[in-house]
């Protein structure tokens, strides 16, 4: 057993947990991280893409923007596509504020570089993770690492550690409430080597269900399908996956490009939301507290959301005030529930519900209307524009 | 059998008929109402009551506006509420549109006023109405009128005649695709003899289900409950009402004052759009081409605008031009499908669904996300206030 000390402990070495760590560093206060994962895994983690303004903002600001800013592709707006028709939506033009795509993995990739060259604790494949006396001044972190028994004493513990994490769970039952909702269709995502075939991304509506396309890197295009939940990747052989993406994109005069596929994988669609971020001294933070949908990609947005309201308030903490930190769940959820109903929102309005049979055909419709309507008025594409490119951190 | 002639014939002595017939007359064309009711019970008929301003020009613009503009009350915005806080969304400070609580049956009642006062030829109380020769140069309408066979030949016949209307009726079923969706919740609704306790429409979404707090005049108060679709009115007591109301619409330091309910209705919530507004020599105007749910009050503003845009039609078509008729379908169908979608996005914004158990507690708290975003942020309120004071017509 090797008994440490930290002010903070933090559970989770994906995008939330290395970023708090790199804030708590630059604001002097030593954070200690423990990671179940191996660090090639971490790094490896195909994610989200998509950066709001403030969460640049706040890598910049961090000392963490020199790749993003030179790699990172700094977008104006998107396409919504619908009934075979493209429209442009210019967030820059309506508020003058942008996106930029650059992939989860390479936010982790910088940060862990930062961490490295700046010496941080970070334990990872860490066993038997264990988070105790959560409600008294020294709680712990109890775990296995190299064979050798650690327990970490901290000020506080924070639960970065996704939705399947330890932290959340060690919250007892009676004392949370937790909101979902399942959705009844699924994401088909792929990775392909070939050149993006559009200079934004394209949200498309299609009869036969949403598509994407997406992009990593000038070389790498990434695209969705909107597929069954009852559906495996081995239903989904490549042909099949370019003839769905071929239909669902097709507008006149436009090539979709492409290329070898090096990656894809099924993901379900979940909303969901903790009703506390906060037990005793433990805090929550990204996906251990809430999921999004991706349509719209808010989910890395709300955890580097959290982290920068949960640094902020560790460090007024340290420095005698500590109010923000008392604040800190309710603030975020608030926060939290906003990106909640956009997400849905985006998501209803781009998917077939298979569930609904009854009222399919006006459904669609319906949703066409609104596309119609929200393409045609600025005044309603500035409203898409607000919480596309972020509401405040 | 008194064979009769006339350019245009409508069915339906609603708003939509009574009103086309007002505007081909100011533009000199002839027409003929025939309605299956009684002009008192026409009259009587309570429906909406909240006009749009292009709904208010229209009829300012036709010489109906003088009994509007001296007792409709201009309303600048709405509240809306929810949590158990009130908040106002000022759409004249928005974007410089008010709309103006009048009630349907005044319009009528103006509309009777004058075509009596000119001596249009309305028909009330018409049995066995039929709609014949559709497709041909010389459409018919058929009817028995004070014991007397009557039939009109017309260039056109318009179909004014609501939701359960002939003439939607008489499209062969194979041309005509109809779609809709059933709510799965009611809106029980009252008139009480008591001043308005709020100056502006209050909307509220309460755990237990929608209310709202409508008038129409300053002694006239119109209220609404989301009530069951089982529900009969028979369940629902006074006393029942007004303490559910109390519930629903309570915010601190604020009354809602009680009075004498005069009227008391439940009405079932539906959304419905047949997929073509023309066939031959028909054309729908109003409820008989589509059924909004009351949340934002579109019905009687859509018979407005699809009328507005079908006298102007008519008249083009006398003038030489038949462009805007053969049009009129589509025109007056895009724009139908942007309020529906504005209609269906505001119910579901306020209304507790019970058909969805599982994803309750989650829907709840992403309404109050929703709500709480729209009246925080002056951009998404611009949006609510250009579709809820009315698109273009």
């Amino acid at each position: 057993m090797s008994p440490e000390n930290t002010r903070v402990a933090i559970i989770g070495a994906g995008p939330a947990g290395l970023l708090l760590a790199w804030a708590l560093r630059d604001a002097g206060i030593d954070s200690i991280v423990v990671e179940n994962r191996s660090q090639d895994y971490v790094l490896a983690r195909i994610r989200a893409g998509v950066l709001e303004q403030s969460a640049v903002e706040t890598l910049t600001r961090l000392g963490l923007g020199e790749r993003l800013h030179a790699e990172g592709l700094e977008h104006d707006g998107i396409y919504l596509q619908f009934a075979g028709e493209r429209r442009n939506v210019d967030f820059n033009e309506l508020i003058g504020r942008t996106v930029t795509v650059y992939g989860q993995q390479e936010v982790v990739k910088d940060l862990i570089t930062a961490h490295t060259a700046a010496g941080s604790t970070i334990y990872y494949e860490a066993a038997d993770v264990q988070v105790l006396g959560l409600e008294s001044k020294t709680p712990r972190v109890t775990f296995v690492h190299d064979r050798e028994a650690h327990s970490i004493a901290a000020d506080f513990i924070i639960g970065a550690d996704g939705f399947h994490g330890v932290c959340r769970a060690s919250i007892p039952p009676t004392a949370l409430t937790l909101y979902d909702r399942s959705y009844p269709f699924a994401w088909l995502g792929i990775l392909a080597d070939v050149p993006p075939s559009t200079d934004e991304l394209i949200y498309a509506l299609h009869e036969d269900g949403f598509a994407m396309h997406s992009m990593r890197s000038p070389q790498v295009s990434r695209l969705y399908l909107q597929v069954d939940t009852a559906d495996s990747i081995d239903q989904w052989s490549d042909e099949r996956i370019w003839e769905a993406l071929q239909t669902r994109l097709a507008v006149p005069g436009w090539t979709l490009n492409e290329g070898a596929i090096t990656d894809k994988s099924i993901t379900p669609m979940r909303s969901f939301v903790a009703s506390r971020l906060s037990y005793g001294n433990l805090f929550l933070a990204g996906d251990s507290g809430h999921i999004v949908p991706p349509t719209g990609a808010k989910g890395l947005n709300s955890a580097i959301a959290d982290v920068t309201l949960l640094g902020a308030a560790l460090v007024s903490h340290y420095a005698g005030d500590d109010a923000p930190l008392s604040g800190y769940g309710e603030t975020a959820l608030r926060r939290q529930w906003r990106v909640q109903q956009f997400s849905q929102s985006m998501t209803e309005m781009l998917h077939r519900d298979p569930s609904d049979l009854q009222s399919a055909a006006f459904n669609y419709r319906s949703q066409l209307g609104r596309l119609d309507y929200l393409t045609d008025s600025v005044i309603a594409q500035r409203e898409l524009a607000e919480q596309y490119t972020g509401l405040p951190f």
